[in-house]
């Protein structure tokens, strides 16, 4: 593949582009597109922005991704967690519904856009991989929640507001008395139809004699039929006039192209957000990418989907929209329709187009209850609880990150809620780096095999201590290493060689080798030779410039076998416990992993 | 050792308390008294306080460590990088000279102690390996710079101040046409002599027949010839009419006991501050100790440590001092001098009493020139360029994130360089953790060993991919685990079994076993089975724990050979090279550490 192309994969599946694609991608477009209009109008107001920004993000953008992306079938545009994070973000600088907020969610998408594009042209998707697993799961169940509950306003037709959930509470509990019937009414049937339809319309419509794939996609559209629905309840018995709040006037037109404003002290204040936005929105958009590229056996290229993704956002930000991801209910749409290539996205996005030139004067009318309510069956579908079960079960440290990304999430907000997540999991990272596995090893009788002592009936010998290292060597444990052989050959007052197995030392970074050369010159002034065992030839390589070897006291074998053989002609079954390492005695070392055999 | 007695070292070394150690301790606290002196005036200058606040941080701290640490020859007191960091945090909320500026640097000591304390308690002194080898020792060399720059206007005898080098040059060129000449004399002599007698006294007193061990002794305060000489010129040529300033005024009398100050909105901004100099201080201070330890055998007891350095803070907080730790000369010279228990620290804080009783009239008369002059040497022996081209030399990644800390240091000051330095350094990991090193296996003909087909003559079959994984699978790396596999797959279309080699996997957190989940759900809809092949039994408990196990396509096998000869009883040299996973292909994986063989 050519450097260009490579940036513009379009030129790779558009040269073999026919008819038969051109059939396929053209019947996804079309239900993506049924699909995508209420999904538009109902983020864009769960953003706080007015409803024809959710259509404009879903025209351009879809566009750019389409000529970028490295996904098949990804379809781009508004999605939950990322309109409520630019809820947060705009809300910080501006008031909802105020020029100056539109403003912001623009520069949101502009930053992101620009940061996606930076990152992938540098290769720098790794950045993703501060976000574990515990923690976007955790931070989408907790999003899920707090994006229900500040949709019920909508459903209950009173107002009310705030970033938490307690903010929230505060807020929506005194104004529950002023409910207004008629909203609640239709916010609560679209609610119980759309779970419904969920659950249940799929089965119903092949028990009607439907085909399963068919069935599926019909399902999905029903957001549209309590749309269209709504609409014609809201206009026959004149529910405006008892209170029920309607999306009412929605610009006609396609978006208008224009510059996004160029304030560098928003740009200051809005860059972290933007940040944040970024990696969540890709490292999500690239989860649903690679699942469906899997299951074609195909494969996606991380680093050039930041591009895909930056160029969407900046997409949106020339076109009047505020920043988008890939979704994942309306990728699998368009995955099971049958898309073969990005195109289906360029075709969803002329449909998109299509409606806000002609649709715009139906919309007038749909109850924002109902928009809740679609909004409220699509996130609660995101909450997954029992991962927090599942992840007690396997790990209680990444059990510790998940349940303290949601609690802060929901108790303090978005940002804060992924900032505690990321911090902690990398200080618990940390903390189990400090404590690598190092195990004493002894010989198996009659055989060339050295095994850790604790497990095995092995000799050994009282002047020549064995540890093998069972973890790369980097600063998170370097001193933890530093301190164990340290305590070890303290306690070990005959011991006169020290022989470190590095056979699992798949690496060693400047502060480990610091650690090792202070221990090399420690052990010296204790009259104690330091030796290597089994060191990897990269290893190796790097010591050797290093002029570590140099200085060694002793010498690298290259089996462990050859050193004892070398070192300890003598060797017994040491039976007094004194003699043992300190990390096995009082204060017990902590096993994390653990050796072979 | 019981519960109690950890907390308490000096029950441990108290009960055995000897005559023959009282004369050793009581010898190594004359000397380091005599050390101490200057130094604690000196720091307590640099740090932008009163003199007599250094003095009162060399007494109760020092019996507070006697008590709780589990050294028995570090030194404790004012040292040079926390004097800075002092002057930084208080300099923020405080002018210099005010009573505020007092307040916070006795608060900073109070909020140490008590972050070290809690620490300690809670055994979480991992937190400090957040801080890399490159990253310490370029912010101590980034300091040792800027403190050095700092000291500059008390050698000229000019008015200048700021926290970073641009901020002192820039206030610093303009007033050196008002320096004081007969300061830059007394001063640059005071430099010169401290600069000789560092390299070269301690020859010439050997070369006058010294013992060897008594000339480094005498050597070493030479600080404290440079005072009495100079003083002694001050006082008989009258130069403070000359322009010449000194210490002046310093309160007689012990350390007053009181309590810190109760400021919940001083604690709010000086907490970030108050946490650096924790982990900064006890990072240098656990290191020095642990060398002093290992050149007698003996071994420390980090946690515990902490908690004596938080009581030693305490201590300063309670009796007027600012922030303490362990210094390195000081810690040499009371090691060198003979000390044997922590009771020599206690003697050195009664010797420093006796100062601050006796000898404040003298140091009215010091002029503050040639603390400046103790303080530049001292830090210019921190300054460790030469690391810069070491670090260059054996990795690139190390040195970065030594350089940036430095360059950050330098210009943005010591809170930014510190924090920059830990965020590379934990990015630059990730990045490394992001491409762990995986290597296609095939059979070594002949035998039962499998090793990387890019560096031996192997053989494989079409059907079964073998994959070698060489690292623990976390977080940092799960993402780009699941990229290599699925490009591998989506290369070779003929592959229906997958296994992974997991001999060197010593751990595999939550982020990492949904990974394995994803994959082995994409490989079951591109008809690939899933298989693993020497899981470590602790691997394996946890693997099983998560039902990961029940919903593996493939098996487990013991030995890698197992699994080829179940899966794939044909075997052959492949050549295509159209059939080599991608990683190897156009794109190369990059490696990092390499497999055994």
């Amino acid at each position: 593949m050519g450097r260009l192309a490579g940036y513009l994969p379009v030129l790779d599946w558009g040269r073999r582009y026919d008819r038969q694609a051109f059939l396929s991608d053209g019947m996804a477009a079309v239900i993506v597109t049924i699909m995508l209009i209420p999904q538009s109008l109902a983020y864009a107001m769960l953003a706080g922005l007015p409803p024809v920004v959710g259509l404009y993000a879903s025209i351009l953008p879809l566009v750019a991704y389409a000529i970028f992306g490295t996904s098949r079938t990804l379809a781009v545009g508004p999605v939950a967690v990322v309109s409520l994070l630019t809820a947060t973000a705009a809300g910080a600088v501006a008031t909802p519904g105020s020029a100056e907020y539109v403003t912001a969610a623009i520069t949101l998408a502009l930053l992101s856009g620009l940061i996606l594009f930076a990152m992938g042209i540098f290769r720098l998707g790794f950045v993703a991989n501060l976000l574990s697993h515990p923690v976007i799961s955790g931070f989408i169940t907790a999003s899920g929640l707090l994006i229900a509950a500040s949709q019920l306003k909508h459903i209950l037709g009173v107002e009310a507001g705030g970033h938490t959930l307690i903010e929230l509470g505060r807020s929506l509990l005194p104004a529950l008395p002023e409910t207004n019937l008629p909203t609640l009414v239709i916010g609560g049937a679209a609610t119980i139809f759309l779970f419904w339809s969920r659950a249940k319309l799929k089965p119903a419509l092949e028990h009607l004699g439907l085909h399963a794939g068919a069935a599926t996609l019909l399902a999905r559209t029903s957001p549209v039929l309590a749309v269209a629905v709504s609409i014609l309840a809201v206009v026959s018995l004149d529910l405006e006039a008892r209170g029920v709040a309607v999306v009412g006037e929605v610009p006609q037109g396609l978006p208008p192209l224009s510059l996004p404003p160029l304030d560098p002290g928003l740009w200051g204040t809005l860059l972290p957000a933007a940040f944040l936005i970024s990696i969540i929105g890709f490292a999500e958009s690239v989860s649903i990418a690679q699942t469906l590229a899997a299951k074609r056996r195909q494969s996606i290229r991380p680093d050039q989907e930041m591009i895909g993704l930056g160029m969407s956002n900046l997409a949106a930000a020339f076109s009047g929209g505020y920043p988008v991801t890939g979704g994942f209910a309306r990728s699998v749409v368009n995955f099971d329709a049958g898309a073969e290539t990005p195109a289906a996205g360029a075709y969803t996005a002329i449909g998109i187009a299509l409606a806000s030139l002609f649709l715009t004067p139906v919309i007038f009318h749909l109850p924002l209850a109902v928009l809740a309510a679609t909004i409220v069956v699509a996130v609660l579908s995101l909450v997954d609880l029992g991962a927090l079960r599942r992840t007690w079960r396997y790990s209680r440290f990444d059990f510790a990150a998940m349940a303290g990304t949601i609690l802060v999430t929901l108790a303090a907000g978005v940002e804060a809620g992924i900032l505690t997540g990321v911090a902690m999991s990398l200080l618990l990272h940390l903390w189990r780096s400090s404590r690598p596995h190092i195990a004493e090893i002894g010989q198996v009788p009659g055989t060339r095999h050295y095994r850790n002592i604790l497990r095995h009936d092995v000799l050994r010998s009282q002047h020549v201590l064995s540890l093998r290292i069972d973890e790369s060597l980097w600063f998170g444990n370097a001193r933890a290493v530093e301190d164990v052989i340290q305590r070890s050959v303290a306690e070990r007052p005959r011991v006169r060689h020290l022989v470190l197995n590095c056979a699992a030392v798949n690496g060693i970074d400047a502060s480990a080798l610091e650690s090792l050369e202070l221990v090399s010159h420690r052990l010296a002034e204790q009259g104690v030779d330091l030796h290597l065992s089994e060191v990897k030839g990269p290893v190796m390589d790097r010591l050797a410039k290093a002029s570590f070897l140099e200085h060694l006291t002793g010498k690298v074998f290259l089996s462990h076998h050859e050193a004892m053989e070398a070192l300890a002609p003598e060797i017994t079954r040491l039976a007094d416990h004194a003699d043992r390492p300190a990390m096995d005695a009082s204060r017990p070392f902590p096993e994390r992993g653990s050796a072979a055999g």
